[in-house]
């Protein structure tokens, strides 16, 4: 098997603004989390791209060699060009996978490829996250037992305005008396799609095990099986016809 | 229950430029459309709206006023402008019913909706269709029987380039040997979409009696239960929290 | 419209045994909670069954003669005949409906429709419920707001063994910890089944006025729109077949 | 990764009463469905079982030491103890893959994790069979292309009484006019379930190439995650609980 070609695309932009964001993330979210991901699966290709490069570091070329990519933005999701979101989206059309990593909940591509609101609750205060695992026997959840907690994490609550996932794997309990779908799946034309709840900026959760646990099955499980270019085919029958129609 | 308030739209170009289809619906196909569903629901307030009007009919007063909207669409898909796209699709989400016609599986709302390509197989020859009736429990085939035939329709066949459906009601046989998942549903928000193939233009397929009856069915199904705008609204705890952070 | 018969069947047997029990349900649980529909629903109705009865008063007659059944058992699951089970069972797949309450996720009917093992976590102690409603366009969940509290009842937890459910409804929170989808959907067959956690026989929770307002709307959702007897049918070809095999 | 244990289950009695079951499958269609399962996985150990052996060939013993079974039958499923279907349901639900083969549809293990009728329509008679492959990115449609043509096979129709598929990968579309769900899955349990239309005794379909392909994909898509056995539990609180309940 080839190996596998990760894109872990950050915003980039707390990091340089907010001194909690930087202290946990010195090089920034998205060093972290490729970090994690090449820690638990050495033998894939793990590179990184932001929103301050040209395209966003997101070219055609770029995208055609990406398998995964990951998706971490915040407070710029405006800044994000309209034709790098329709070009993300048609490449998992066709076959990428794209894991969206918490408030990546409001991006453009994320929102283009639910075509739903995608809003929610959410509170920043001083609650803990407990994940339940309601799909044991999903790839994604594999080696994380029947949850995991995260001693604190901005609080999302329901309603989530997502269509109904495919699959439901992970519901998280908020101390605060909130409960979130955290960890959701979607077909979306030949790739797949997985939301993920956990990552508030000034947290360090990019550094928990589960949480890295996580990403890293979550991008094997969105590895592409096919890579089919959209098209819409006048096609000729396979079977005869009447030569004229039935009135 | 107050009276339903239908919006059939339509296209409204082929009628003035293909004299066949002239012929099938001289007073345009949304017109024998809206005629339809008030054949089969009486009660009902039905009404039309087309590309030419200003926001072609469809101004934020009217989608207010409107329960279900009804869309036609074919070849001048590119024209329907994005601002009123949008509002439709925000109107979806809120809770307004949508039933998608036949080539409108390429219009900008439905697009929007499913995030998907909406691709698809088709030849215009002379094929039959059967369309076979899998949930006959469902409000939509209710009084449709196991299946029904229509003479002569233009093939659509699969793949079709969709979200998995919440329910799958109707799949059509073509003489040509094609198949293709013909009725389908989706909630998006709090709106409820259906998607129903037949209706090629060049046919009289919209004064064909089971047609007819699954387009009053689902509108009927449609009707909106809740009209809920969006937010993301910052959430007080419901239950007492730590004063400070766990670390 | 004709009268919607409903049926509420109960185990009653905790009634009698145990005083805390019959503190909250003098008359049985299954008065209460026909009550709550009859309260609710002025124009059904409103019969109940019990264990104790011959057939336990679900022959085949009454079957025909229920639109929707709802089923409450715990202690008792075992002395429930299989002969009656069956039957339930093809009335459901027939078209009638079905409301699972609580306890009865470990019914021999409910685990006979979902084919799996149906278990969770469980715990008797001083939790408070709140169930989270995500569906807010959801028939059931129409005057429920965006959730509710029980003060007191058993706690039960994820993972809970069943299938995917079509729709999704509650979702509880726990104090203790927990989450749980609490209110679920399935088409089996012709038929409607629907399951809602709350309701453990030492709280008095079938008082709760929001829990009697979605059993109520549960019992006119699950309503039956047709009731088609199982077949399996040798079938004429509808097409030309060739008049020997292809080889 | 340890080596896939394959178990092929065959009814075994048409092969030996008609002599034109015989003339396709010598030595049983068993052993010509494991022999496609080896040729395309080498590595995998399988092995066969059939309904003459003590306990159907499906002991506990053989069952824990089984990752995959496929399952053939058709004029003996009553004949197949209710015991070995409880055993391999379980088993299915702890997390073993599960292939569902043509009239297996009809078995008392799948009728028993499905919960409903799994009635079709059926004819023997001179119909071709193309079945569409509408989900090409799922592994099981690997290799298959846009659809395959079986020259001759028993006709099998719509409605099929099965519950929602979570996944719907072909569709097939008959000569006599028919078309019918042919290939699905379900997750039960912490096992995947896949039911695979092909496969009359009196045609040589096991011997088709695309029906081996598919066969063995689903072989390999099946395989265990987990092995989790049931359990209720009765849990302890996570978080404190108030020392008495809330009035």
């Amino acid at each position: 098997m080839t190996k596998l070609r990760v894109l872990v695309w950050g915003e980039n932009v707390h990091e340089h603004t907010n001194p909690a964001v930087h202290a946990h993330y010195p090089e920034g979210m998205h060093h972290t989390i490729a970090g994690g991901i090449r820690e638990a699966l050495p033998d894939a290709m793990v590179s990184t791209a932001t929103l301050q490069e040209p395209d966003h570091g997101l070219t055609d070329e770029r995208l055609k060699a990406t398998d995964v990519l990951t998706w971490w933005g915040h407070k710029a999701h405006g800044e994000v060009s309209d034709a790098v979101v329709e070009r993300v989206r048609q490449r998992v059309l066709e076959g990428m996978g794209l894991i969206v990593l918490h408030s990546a909940h409001y991006s453009k591509v994320f929102k283009a490829l639910m075509g739903t609101t995608c809003s929610l609750k959410w509170r920043e205060a001083t609650d803990k996250e407990r994940l339940w695992n309601i799909l044991p026997s999903h790839p994604i959840s594999q080696g994380i037992g029947e949850y995991f907690e995260i001693p604190a994490e901005e609080m999302y609550g329901e309603p989530f305005g997502i269509p109904t996932p495919d699959e439901l794997i992970f519901i998280s309990w908020f101390t605060g008396g909130e409960v979130f779908r955290s960890g959701a799946t979607w077909r979306r034309g030949h790739g797949r799609v997985f939301y993920f709840r956990p990552g508030h900026e000034t947290y360090p959760t990019y550094h928990h095990a589960q949480v890295k646990r996580v990403i890293a099955n979550a991008v094997t499980w969105a590895r592409p099986t096919v890579s089919i270019p959209d098209s819409c085919p006048n096609a000729a029958a396979l079977e005869p016809l009447p030569s004229r129609l039935t009135s």
